[in-house]
C-alpha cells in the first residue's frame, strides 16, 4: 500500500495549495451569502448581546460545501501515477475507498447538519443517521485493517496478558466514537468563536501530530489524514474570521457535525481513535458534567449558554429553577453531590414561596465562569480556548512520556 | 469482478425486502413530518389550486434520507461471504468503491437539493457542486472499466470505421450526462405528482431493462443498478402517493436532484448511459424545446408552470407578455421561427399600445396545452405520464430490434 506515497511530499504540496485556495474563496464567499441567508429565515439573535441585531445562521454550511468541493478536485491526485501511467501497478482501490468512504460519511454528516438547522430535527434522527453513516466506515477498518487488538498497559497485564482482542466490540466503540464526536463540539458551544475554536485547535494538535508521526511506520494512516485535515483547517480557519468575537456569521449544527464526523473519520482510517479522544477532554469532561440535563434526570432548557449581565456587558453563570417536588430523588441525589463536590451552585428553598430549587446549568462554561466570576465574553472563549490547548499538550503528555511508561517504547 | 455475485438471487431478495420497508416507512412518515416542515418555514402553495392552504414543501429530502439509510444497512450484504469468511478470496474494493460513490454522489446531491430549496441559491453553484460531485465517479469509471470506445452504427462506418475511441470527450459527455439528468426533470415540472412520476415510470424502465439483460454478459453491472433502483423506487412511490393529485406534499428541487444524479449514476456504472438517455427523451426534448428561455435568448419568468382558469378549474397554457423592443433580434427570430413550425403560439402587438410581444412559455407541459387545450391538473398529468410511458416503449424499441439493423447482433 505504501508504494504509491513515494511523492509524498509533491502531493502534500497540492494539497496545502488548494487548501490556501479553499482559505481565501471561504473567507472571501462567506459574507457574499449574508443576504441569501437573511431572507432564506436562517438567522439568530445574538443572545449574549446588547443589539438585536439579526445575524446569518449555519454558515458552516458553506465551508463545509468548500471543503467537499476542494476534496472531489483533491482526489486524483494522490493517485495521478495511477491514472496517467499504466506501468504504475493495479490501482489501489483499497486506498481510494478510504477517502471516498470518508467523503461520504463527512457528507451526509453536513447534509444532516443542514436539515438539523432548517427543520429543527428530533433526537431520533440525529443519532440514527451519523450511526448508519459510520457503516461504510466501518467496513472499510474491517476489510483494510481489521485490527481490534489493544495493548493492555502493563500495570493490568497481570490480569489481561499482553494484549486484548475486542473484536466486534471495538466496533462498537469506533461507532460511538463518530457519534459522539458529532454531538461533544454541538453540546460545548453558544459562544462567539467558541465551536470553531476548539475545532481548530483540536485540528491543529492533529495536523502536528501527524506530522511528528510521518517519519514512523504508519506513515500512510498519518498522511491520509493530512490529506483531509489541512482543507478542514483552512475553511475553518476562515469561518473563524468571520465566527469571531463580536460574530458576523453563527455557524449552526452543520458545522459541529461538519466537524465532528471529520475528526472521527481521521481518527478511525488513520487509527488513531484513542489519541484523538484524547484531544476531546474538554468536550469529555462537557459531556459527563452534562449527562443529568442530557438524560432529563435534571430539567434542562433548550439553551444552557450563560447568562449576559447588561448592565456590565459580561457573562454570568445562568440557571435552572424549578419546583423541588418536580424533580425525580436520582435529579435530587445528583446535585447534591454535584454540590459537595462544589461542582454546581445549588439553592434549596428559592422562588417566593421557599418551593424552588436552583441550580447552575452543568456545563463546563458555567463552571469555569462560576470560578472566575463574570466575564466578557471575548476574554471567556480566550480562556476556553487557553483550556482546549493545554488539554491538547496533556494530551500529548498521555501518548509520549507517559505512554513510554505503561507500554513498551 | 462476477465471482462474488453467485448468490444473486438471495441478496436481490434482501434487497427488495429491505425496500418494502423503506416504502412502508416512508409512506407512514412523510405526514408525521408535515408540522416540522409547516414551523420551519418549508412550505408553498400551490399555484394551480383555488384554496391557498400551505402544503409542506422538499419532501423529497425525507424520501433521500431513507434511501441513504436503506443503502447503508444494504451495503454489507453483496459482500458478506468477504466479510464472514476468510476463503471467499481477496476483498472485491474495486465493486465496493461502486457502492459508495454512488452513494456520495447521491448525497452530494441531496444536500445540494436541500440547500437549494431552503437557500434558493444561484445557477452556478447549482451546476458547480454535481460536476465536481461526479468527479470520483469518473474516477471510479475510469480505473474499473476505462472503456471510451463506442461502436459506429452501420451506415456511418464508411466514414468512421468499425469504432471510435472518444477518450477524454466521452469522460466530458458523462460529466455532462450528470449534470443534465439532475436538472432535466427539474425543468419538467410544476404539476402534482409529475417530477415524481417521470421519475418512477424512468425507474421503472431502467428495473425491466435491468431485469431483461441479467441473462447477459454484463449481468454484475445490471445487479449492481437493480440494488440501487429498487430502493430507489421503493420511496419514491411512497412519494408518490403523498404527491400525487390533490398533493398533501411537495417534493422540492430536493427530490429533482435526488433522482436525477441516481439515474445518472446507475447509467454511468452500470454501462447503459445511452440508454439512459434513451428514457430521457420528454426531459431532453423539453430542454432543448426550453433553451431559449434557460439561456435568456427570451424572458424567463421564475416560474412556467401553466395557468389556473378559476372558474373551470383547468389549467391552460401560461404566457409571457413583453415590450417587443425588450427582446433581441435572436431572441424574435427564435420565436418567429417556433410559430412558423407551430410550437409556439406568438401575438405581435399585444397589450394596450400595442409595443408588446406575447408567446407561451416554452415548456412541454404548454405545447401540449396548446394542441388538447384548457385540461384538469390530474387528467393533464396523466396524459403527460402515458407520453412518458410511451417514450420508454420507443426507447426499448430503439435499444432493441432498431439496434440490430444499425449494429451487428
Amino acid at each position: 500500500m505504501s508504494v504509491f506515497w513515494e511523492d509524498a511530499t509533491g502531493i502534500l504540496a497540492v494539497n496545502v495549495a488548494m487548501s490556501a485556495a479553499a482559505f481565501l474563496v471561504t473567507w472571501s464567499v462567506i459574507p457574499k451569502f449574508r443576504d441569501m441567508f437573511l431572507m432564506a429565515g436562517f438567522f439568530g439573535v445574538d443572545m449574549n448581546k446588547r443589539g438585536k441585531e439579526k445575524i446569518p445562521e449555519s454558515a458552516g454550511v458553506i465551508a463545509g460545501a468548500i471543503f467537499l468541493c476542494v476534496m472531489f478536485l483533491f482526489i486524483p491526485v494522490p493517485f495521478h501515477r495511477h491514472l496517467t501511467y499504466d506501468g504504475a501497478g493495479p490501482f489501489p482501490h483499497n486506498v481510494f475507498v478510504e477517502f471516498i468512504t470518508a467523503l461520504l460519511s463527512i457528507c451526509c454528516m453536513i447534509f444532516l447538519g443542514f436539515a438539523d438547522d432548517a427543520l429543527d430535527l428530533r433526537w431520533r434522527h440525529k443519532l440514527m443517521l451519523p450511526t448508519l453513516a459510520t457503516l461504510p466506515l466501518l467496513m472499510v477498518y474491517l476489510t483494510n485493517f481489521n485490527s481490534t487488538v489493544i495493548i493492555v498497559p502493563k500495570p493490568f497485564r497481570l490480569y489481561f496478558g499482553h494484549d486484548v482482542d475486542l473484536q466486534i466490540l471495538y466496533y462498537v466503540y469506533m461507532g460511538m466514537l463518530a457519534v459522539f464526536c458529532t454531538n461533544a463540539i454541538n453540546i460545548l458551544s453558544g459562544l462567539n468563536g467558541y465551536e470553531v475554536g476548539q475545532s481548530l485547535t483540536i485540528a491543529a494538535s492533529i495536523i502536528i501530530f501527524n506530522l511528528s508521526e510521518l517519519s514512523g511506520e504508519c506513515r500512510d494512516a498519518h498522511l491520509f489524514s493530512l490529506y483531509i485535515m489541512i482543507p478542514y483547517a483552512a475553511v475553518t480557519l476562515a469561518l473563524f474570521y468571520h465566527n469571531w468575537y463580536p460574530s458576523r456569521v453563527f455557524v449552526g449544527d452543520t458545522f459541529c457535525y461538519f466537524s465532528g464526523m471529520t475528526f472521527a473519520v481521521v481518527g478511525i482510517l488513520g487509527h488513531f481513535s484513542k489519541t484523538m479522544l484524547l484531544l476531546f477532554i474538554p468536550q469529555a469532561v462537557n459531556f459527563v458534567y452534562s449527562v443529568p440535563q442530557l438524560f432529563h434526570l435534571l430539567p434542562c432548557p433548550r439553551h444552557r449558554m450563560p447568562r449576559l449581565l447588561d448592565s456590565e456587558d459580561k457573562l454570568t453563570v445562568s440557571v435552572v429553577a424549578v419546583k423541588r417536588r418536580d424533580i425525580s430523588f436520582l435529579g435530587r441525589a445528583t446535585l447534591k453531590l454535584f454540590s459537595a463536590l462544589g461542582i454546581a451552585n445549588v439553592t434549596e428553598g428559592a422562588g417566593e414561596d421557599g418551593a424552588f430549587m436552583q441550580f447552575d446549568n452543568l456545563t463546563l462554561i458555567n463552571l469555569l465562569l462560576s470560578f472566575i466570576g463574570p466575564t466578557h465574553e471575548r476574554t471567556l472563549v480566550v480562556y476556553l480556548l487557553l483550556l482546549q490547548v493545554s488539554c491538547s499538550c496533556v494530551a500529548f503528555f498521555v501518548r509520549y512520556p507517559l505512554a513510554r511508561i505503561f507500554y513498551d517504547a
